[in-house]
């Protein structure tokens, strides 16, 4: 099975033509997990993007103090990837990525995909773009939280 | 002057080759700021990416209560952009760049870009790679930064 039909629905891929998306297909490894296990740990390190084909995935964070708790919780339905970020840099995983059910991804590494945006980089320029779009949307979520977490910081040492 | 020997002292240009430089020069529209003045103010909706080719500025963000602080102060010296994250997502700017000195900029619009990259899809992957390493280390950093947002507020949360 080379799930091209279940790809080609992404947004992320919406401007890859059919020809890439079987040359990318290809180069995808198919994982099977089961609920209540990690895809991806917090602070490892770990270059592969995953799209999520099939289940839920719970992204967990943890606290200074320890403490974890869920930021978003990301449904096949809504063709959600994650990972993208140690996908580029290549660095450490920022945050956990549990199963929630059973769950297929499809992951793709570092290398994998830097080969693909060279030997295809006409599709490659398209799949940066939507990562690069997703990478601003992300910091301008963390934008908003610093935002409400410093203003709950100074009222709190206003009121004592 | 296009200003090409300049570019190609930039870490985000070190793959492009010497023929699309050349062509990348000639879409980048030359910008001399005052001391004092704003080149890009938070909450402005703007497309440009600002290459910093002489002088300083200072990246101010506003708090909720309406304080401005400076979270960074690029030098020219050190071949830094700004801008890049509208210029991916076209929306609206996250931070005020303000001239500490007299500064030549030189920016190019999300139109001029998408094209450039799509008509040299091989320079594009390149820009776009780097860009989102770029973006990567921004939001690691926004992370880190609520990290310690946060731990100060369950500390004063709790000497009180």
């Amino acid at each position: 099975m080379d799930y091209v039909k279940e790809l080609r629905a992404f947004p992320l891929l919406a401007k890859i033509k059919d020809e890439d998306i079987k040359i990318l297909a290809g180069l995808l490894e198919v994982h099977k997990t089961q609920a209540g296990e990690n895809i991806i740990t917090e602070g490892d390190t770990g270059s592969e993007m995953y799209i999520l084909i099939d289940g839920m995935v719970d992204v967990i964070k943890t606290t200074v103090f320890g403490d974890k708790f869920v930021v978003a919780t990301l449904d096949a339905a809504k063709h959600c990837v994650f990972g993208e970020m140690a996908m580029v840099d290549n660095d450490k995983r920022s945050a956990t990525v549990k199963a929630k059910t059973a769950c297929t991804t499809l992951s793709i590494d570092h290398l994998s995909f830097e080969k693909f945006c060279d030997e295809h980089p006409k599709s490659g320029v398209e799949l940066l773009r939507l990562i690069s779009i997703n990478l601003v949307r992300n910091i301008r979520t963390e934008n908003n939280n610093l935002r409400m977490v410093y203003q709950a910081l100074i009222e709190e040492i206003e009121t004592n």
